[in-house]
């Protein structure tokens, strides 16, 4: 498998080459990344189920149709951007969805973060109806899908990844291929788990540090420079004051929501228990964001948990018992 | 506090300025630690309580006395290097400790890895004498320590730190100030909190990739250009074949053994525990790797965790239930 | 809600009035249970994907037949006992499956434990098909299996209650009513979560005392006269020689098996991540179990987790570091 | 070792031979538990570091001294009641400590839940001026203090259980003896760790259940007949209305409070790292409770778990993603 890393260079082809592309899903990234779409020529023929969502995409140029089945027979490139795995069921295999009237050759790209199980059974059915079934979830966020910096890890038969990659470099700063169907959400799926594990564990050891009487700047560089260096602690640092421009600088807005980082554990843990792979940590992880959750930090980012272990008082370094 | 990282620069010091340095446990690290010492021309005082580890150094021109009180009359700069809490108390303020006939103004740094209070309580009845206590805990194992390549991380009164550096400097790589008693230990512990927590993480990420279908050399390299990335995984990471020059690439042999991870996490919970801390996940990551020394890993690097969590039997990946 | 603890009083009823009873899946626990009904009279159709199994109910007086469906057109009571949730769905859904040829007015009982929205929807595709279906999934094991002590827990709509009690009756010591489809599973699971996560406790209880000093036998007696107390510590204990004929003191054989176990902590963890309810000491019970079959002890008894918390070689209570 | 459950049928004793009872100690337990001494006759000759504690004693007949030195002067059977392993230091060790003027063969008795080494050292260090130490901390708390209906484990040596016993059986129900000398403390804190892990384990199940569509009335009643069985799901059920006369059913009020639940479980981890015992689910119990102290529930009842674990908000059982 190579690793590739490309930029928009096909954006040289002539007008002539762009046909319609179908998006299905205009939530907060599939709007983004279907304007991006538009923005490098390319006609964009959408739905979704809120009218508002597809007003806005009017506005900026695509065409808009009634339903899956209706985007399937007027393009023969579509991306789906939906919240869960029962939507992108419905949205392939519904009685108006894409299968209905999908034409052969067609490639369809499914940017959604589900179960890889689900990307390959809607695999299976593209393959019958002699269509192409691609999983290329993303990473980065809404910030990154308007500034077209996302990155998209990809599944699905090799000799179709150049296809995906056309239309993938420009929502995107970096798209990977990483094998068969469902192995671009397995790999989304352990860089999240893993993120989380990271984040937690740093919000831990900041907390300690301070209650030990550590400066958090020091700290973290320390850390930094050490083998418990990591993204979190050097890229995200969960304690206010110690980087700037992330969200623990302020109140723990934007970001990556709590709520969004529990639902990629849950998928994580389920894939885990399907092939009975033990994850102790990536398990609790889970169980830590799905209780702060509950304890109102469902819209904070996720880096908030440093805030979720600390006193809820304002207090400095606690002494011993 | 400024961070300091220092090379022995202070070689060209005379000869005449190098007056003894005590070294007090001659074990798997001090013992290339003072063989550093004498290589730079200090003259060292020293003494174990092995004889075998006595002879060696004595052979390598260092003088032996017979305890600790002894290197105390003899030395003003005294490194101690010991397995933990215990040890530091008898050999600090036992009987035949150091604190028997330390001299007055003396430095006493202490690179063993143990709870910061018991450092704090040398510190104090250091004071009484008239001495002065540093913690300087090391980091990098036995081939940093023959190398010169430690990286030392120093709590005590600042005047008393650029003295300190003169010695360590001889020993290590960097040589970090982290604020009072007790912070040095701090920093260790918080970093191989992380550090394991990193570790365990990657071992179930690497682990559950592999068993979704994903090449491991691909994930790896994933995971080290996203927001997974922690040293780990790009710098040590436990899957035989990813990289090489790692334990995971010499079955597990060498390195920093599960016994002394699971030591240095036994520390971080017990000053979580007595300054209130929540740490779940660096708790879970103690009992990880307290099972792993029950169930024949103890002499294994602590990146066998990898291997710990998988199936016995070399099994493929596992399909569902 | 009425709890009903019923005996199998109804056996008094004239053979006319027992009509065949359908029977599919015919495994470890299935054979008992449909040779109990055979034992009380009933006349069985059955079906079984293995041969051997079929052979051994024909053996006893059943009527084979080749596939679900073929049974559903026969009986119009049918028992199912199968796996996991694949097989339910294939087995009633399937095109071969029951209700390809059930009949209106049928009562269809399903003593697997599955996820219970998967009983919800077998629910609702068999009312389409004007038949009934209920969950009621088993408690006991198969040795309670062939005593005809299981205990079902039953869910479904009320009226039909009755119906199933008179079959299950003969194979269960006890028949409790839980509420709406799938409450049945429901409360399957969630006692089956609580029971390992009590088991864990108590061997992690029992190992600690004993390293602190404690007689095990005189440990046990108190926990089960404290707080402490659990079904674990007073009628399954753990450790070999506290308590005769269970599991520890036949080393770990028999019982009900860490696989089982884990398959139904792995279905709880689901459910829960469905309902985004946080089950701490629930997931982390799942992970042990998981780490355990992939170590050895997939086929002990689940107390076994005693001996897998316990060193390898044997130990005298341990001394501190 | 035999199990003893005695009444205090030594009250009929004459007075002439019931000699002063040193009391060390007057909080919430010690206060009421030495007015259970004045009851049964016994002089009891006490001190406190608090005067309002003092007085309110000096009321009910005590005689009032100044320090624990003092009281061991003029009592040959001393009881102490102390908050942790520090102040059991202090007031034994300490320089106006018991063993300063403590006469040869006295009967030393602490109630205080502490490290059960820290109970060996007290123990030695009495043994050296001919003095005898027995470890017996209670269950119970403040009501059962009152009543006299605590329970005591006793560590020690077996000749001196009778005269500890004449003691206890007037401030407990149950007197039990453990073994040597650490073994009371061992009882108590293996006892509590299983606790809190039944205790959160029942509110995770019971949370779950409900969410599942179950009454919790009768899920209650199906774990009490079942498996999922212990102390905290049939005697002390977190859950509001599932049992009356406990906590949950008074807004958590009462009880015993997370914060010394959670003191428990640091001595419990502490005591398991010391002896290289993997307590995974005991840990995380650890970890649970401490969370919960920094999020407002460190005066509630230990049960208030139940209602951490849910969503802030009144919500009905929740649906799937």
């Amino acid at each position: 498998f190579d690793l590739c890393f490309s930029r928009c260079f096909l954006c040289s082809r002539s007008m002539a080459s762009k046909t319609p592309v179908g998006f299905i899903g205009l939530g907060n990234m599939g709007s983004p990344m279907a304007k991006n779409l538009l923005r490098h020529g390319y006609p964009v023929i959408a739905t979704d189920v809120f009218p508002e969502s597809c007003k806005e995409l009017q506005d900026e140029g695509a065409q808009i149709l009634d339903s899956p089945a209706e985007v399937a027979d007027k393009a023969d490139r579509i991306i789906t951007m939906l919240p869960s795995s029962p939507n992108v069921i419905e949205v392939y295999t519904g009685p108006n969805g894409i299968l209905k009237k999908v034409k052969k050759g067609t490639l369809l790209i499914d940017s959604s973060t589900i179960d890889p199980s689900v990307s390959k059974e809607m695999a299976l059915a593209a393959e019958k109806m002699g269509a192409v079934f691609m999983d290329a979830p993303v990473s980065g966020g809404v910030g990154a899908a308007s500034l077209a910096k996302l990155t998209f890890m990809v599944g699905g038969v090799e000799e179709e990844y150049t296809a995906a990659q056309e239309l993938l470099t420009c929502m995107g700063a970096n798209v990977v291929y990483c094998g068969q169907v469902g192995t671009g959400q397995a790999a989304k799926i352990c860089n999240n788990m893993l993120l989380a594990i990271g984040m937690i564990g740093t919000a831990e050891t900041m907390n300690l540090g301070i209650r030990l009487g550590l400066d958090p700047k020091l700290l973290a560089q320390i850390l930094n420079m050490s083998s418990g260096r990591c993204w979190s602690s050097d890229s995200y640092n969960p304690v206010p004051g110690v980087m700037e421009g992330v969200p623990s600088g302020n109140n723990y807005q934007g970001g990556f929501g709590t709520t969004l980082m529990a639902k990629d554990l849950g998928l994580a843990q389920h894939t885990a228990t399907n092939t009975k792979t033990p994850v102790p940590l990536g398990s609790l992880a889970h169980q830590i964001y799905r209780v702060m959750c509950a304890r109102g930090y469902a819209n904070k980012d996720f880096s908030s948990v440093f805030q979720f272990l600390r006193e809820q008082e304002d207090e400095p370094e606690k002494k011993g018992d």
